[in-house]
C-alpha cells in the first residue's frame, strides 16, 4: 500500500507538504497541490482516515472490547453488539468488535495506537485492570457493566439486583419456597469477580435470607450439553427444589431438556425462569421458558451514546445508568404443588 | 488526543521531523530527538500504530467483514469469528469484526482508510459487488465463502454440494424417499444470490432428481419461534415427508419442538438432520439432532492464513479450498416406517 512518504518522494515534496495538502491543514500553492495529487493518483493513494487521524485525532472508529476468545458469544451478547453498532452508525461512527481478554497491556496498546476514537468495554469485573488502564488514558470510554467502585466511571448496566428480586417475587407468588440459582460462574468468569455473577449471587443470597426461603447456587459450563449435565446433577442434589432461576443462557435449553429426561414434568414438578436472557433462547426449549429479558438492545445503544457524548465533550456529569429486565411469560412457570415430586 | 502536529508544534520542529523521529525513517540529531521525545511525553503522545502505519503501511489490524446488522450471528458464525481471531493473534495481528452490509462504497472507504492491513469477507453472494471492489483495491483479501466466478479470487468455503449429497445418502440408507430441505433463504439473504443457500438448493434439486426422490424446499425466518411456525406449515403441507434437511441454525431447535407439538414422534415419524450447523445447536433440541457440523473452526483459521500469506506475499497461486462437513449422530435419525404417520 502506498504511504504518505511514498507520495512525498514521488512528488519531490516534504511529508509535511503532503499532509497539508491532504488535510487542508495549511495553505499549499496550486502547483504543489497538483504535484501531490498527481503522485497520489499514480500511486493509488487516497485521502484516508489515517492521514485524517493524524491531522484531527479522529478515525471515527469505536472499539467494543469483548473477550470473544474466552467467553463465547450468546444470543444476548450478539444483541449488545448489533445494537451498539447500529447506534454508532446512526451517529457517524463504525463500531467494531475487538476481541480482547482481561489484559491491561493490550488495552494500553490499543488506546495509544490512535486507531480508535473511543472504547466500549463489556464483561466487566468488579476489580478490572482494564478499567484502571482506560481511566488513565486519554481515550474516552464507557462500560457496559460496572466495577465495584464506580466513582468517575461512565457506565450502563443491567439492574441485576432488581431482576433477582423480581424473579424471586414471581416464584414466591406461585408458592415456591425452595429455590436454586444456576449461573455460568465457572472458570475464568470468576477471576477478578465477574460483575453479573457476583451481583446476582449476592442479591440471591440476601433476598432468600430476608424472606426465609431455601436458596442454593449451582454453576455449569456455557453449553447446551452442559445444561443437560446440570439437570442430572440438580435432580440428584436438590430433589426438594421446585423453582429455578437460570442465569446461563447457553445452558438453558439443554437444562430444560435434561430435566424432562430426568423425569420432571414442567411446570407441574418444577418452574424454571430464565434470568437476563433473550426471547429467542427462551423459545428454543420445549416448553418455552419464562424469561426476564436482558435490556441488551437498550444498553448497547446507551453505551454508545454515553461514549460519543464524551468524545463530543457533552457529558457532565458522567452518566451511570441501570436498566431493568422485562418479564415475558412462558410455559415453564406454574404453581408449586404441595406434595412435591 | 495529541496529534503528531501537536508534537511538532510544541517541539518547534516540522511534522516530517516528528515522523522521522518516531519511525526511525531518516536520521535525526540527538538534540532534535530529545526535543521531540520531551514534547511527546508532555502531551502523552505515544509511538503509535497510526504513525507507524504511515511510515510502513501496516497497522496489524485485519477486518472480518460481516453484515451483523442484517444477518444475526449464529453459534456457527461465532465459531468462524473466534477461530479467525485466534489464528490472527497467533500470527501477530488483531482481527476485528467489522459490521458491513452489502455495500461496495463502504468497502472502498475501509480499504482506502489505511486502518486495516487486510480483509476477510463473510456471507458472500454469488455476484458480490464487495468482491469486485476488493479485487480492485490494493488491500489483500480472502473470502470465507465464494462467488459464482472465482477466477483469481482467494477463498475458503464449506463444501455444500458434498454435504447435501452426504445428508441425502444417510436419509436414503434409512429408507427415506420423501425429503424436504429447510433453509433461511428469506429476505435479504437472497438479494444477489446468497452462496450457501443457492448452492445447497441446487445440489438438493440435482441429487433428489438423479435418485428419483421427492424433494421440496421450504424457508423460514432465522429464529427459534420461526422454527415452530415452520413445523406447523410443514405438517400441513408435507404430511408424506419423513426426512428433513435443516439448514437454518436459528430455527432448528424450535422446529424440532414444533414437530412434537404437531404430534410427530422423533425419529419414529420423521428424521431431521441439521446441515452445516454446530454440536451446540444440535444439543439444544430434545431429542438431540443429528448434524453435519460446519468446519467453521478450520475455515476461520484457513481464511486468516490465506490472508496473512498474501500480506506477506507468500501465496502463489492463490488458494481456493473447499472443506467438508463432518457427521455427528443424534436421536433425530431413524428408519423410515413403511406405513407412514
Amino acid at each position: 500500500m502506498a504511504t504518505m512518504q511514498d507520495v512525498a518522494n514521488l512528488a519531490n515534496v516534504s511529508l509535511a507538504t503532503v499532509s497539508f495538502t491532504i488535510n487542508d491543514s495549511k495553505p499549499v500553492s496550486p502547483k504543489t497541490r497538483a504535484k501531490v495529487e498527481a503522485a497520489m493518483k499514480d500511486l493509488g493513494y487516497r485521502r484516508n482516515a489515517v492521514g485524517s487521524a493524524l491531522a484531527r485525532g479522529r478515525t471515527h472508529v469505536l472499539a467494543l472490547l469483548y473477550p470473544a476468545l474466552q467467553h463465547r458469544f450468546s444470543p444476548t451478547s450478539v444483541r449488545f453488539f448489533t445494537s451498539a453498532a447500529d447506534q454508532a452508525r446512526l451517529r457517524g461512527y463504525n463500531l467494531v468488535l475487538w476481541p480482547m481478554s482481561n489484559d491491561a497491556e493490550a488495552v494500553t496498546e490499543l488506546t495509544s495506537s490512535g486507531l480508535v476514537d473511543g472504547v466500549v468495554l463489556m464483561e466487566v469485573q468488579l476489580d478490572d485492570p482494564r478499567v484502571s488502564e482506560l481511566s488513565g488514558s486519554a481515550v474516552p470510554f464507557a462500560l457496559i457493566g460496572r466495577t465495584r467502585d464506580t466513582t468517575g466511571i461512565p457506565f450502563v448496566d443491567v439492574d441485576f439486583e432488581s431482576a433477582v428480586e423480581n424473579a424471586i417475587d414471581r416464584l414466591v407468588e406461585l408458592g415456591h419456597t425452595d429455590l436454586v440459582l444456576i449461573d455460568g460462574g465457572v472458570g475464568n468468569q470468576l477471576l477478578g469477580g465477574y460483575g453479573p455473577v457476583a451481583r446476582t449471587r449476592k442479591a440471591f443470597g440476601e433476598v432468600t435470607a430476608q424472606r426465609g426461603l431455601s436458596g442454593a447456587i449451582m454453576s455449569g459450563v456455557h453449553s447446551s450439553a452442559g445444561g443437560r449435565e446440570l439437570a442430572k446433577e440438580f435432580a440428584a442434589k436438590h430433589p426438594e427444589t421446585t423453582g429455578v432461576l437460570m442465569m446461563n443462557e447457553h445452558a438453558g435449553p439443554g437444562f430444560v431438556a435434561g430435566l424432562q429426561q430426568a423425569g420432571y414434568r414442567l411446570p407441574q414438578d418444577i418452574s424454571v425462569l430464565a434470568l437476563a436472557s433473550s426471547l429467542d433462547t427462551a423459545s428454543m426449549s420445549e416448553p418455552e421458558m419464562a424469561v426476564l429479558i436482558s435490556p441488551a438492545d437498550e444498553l448497547g445503544r446507551l453505551g454508545v451514546d454515553v461514549l460519543i457524548d464524551q468524545i463530543d465533550k457533552k457529558n457532565n456529569p458522567l452518566p451511570q445508568l441501570l436498566i431493568e429486565c422485562s418479564y415475558s411469560p412462558g410455559a415453564t412457570m406454574g404453581p408449586a404443588l404441595k406434595h412435591g415430586r
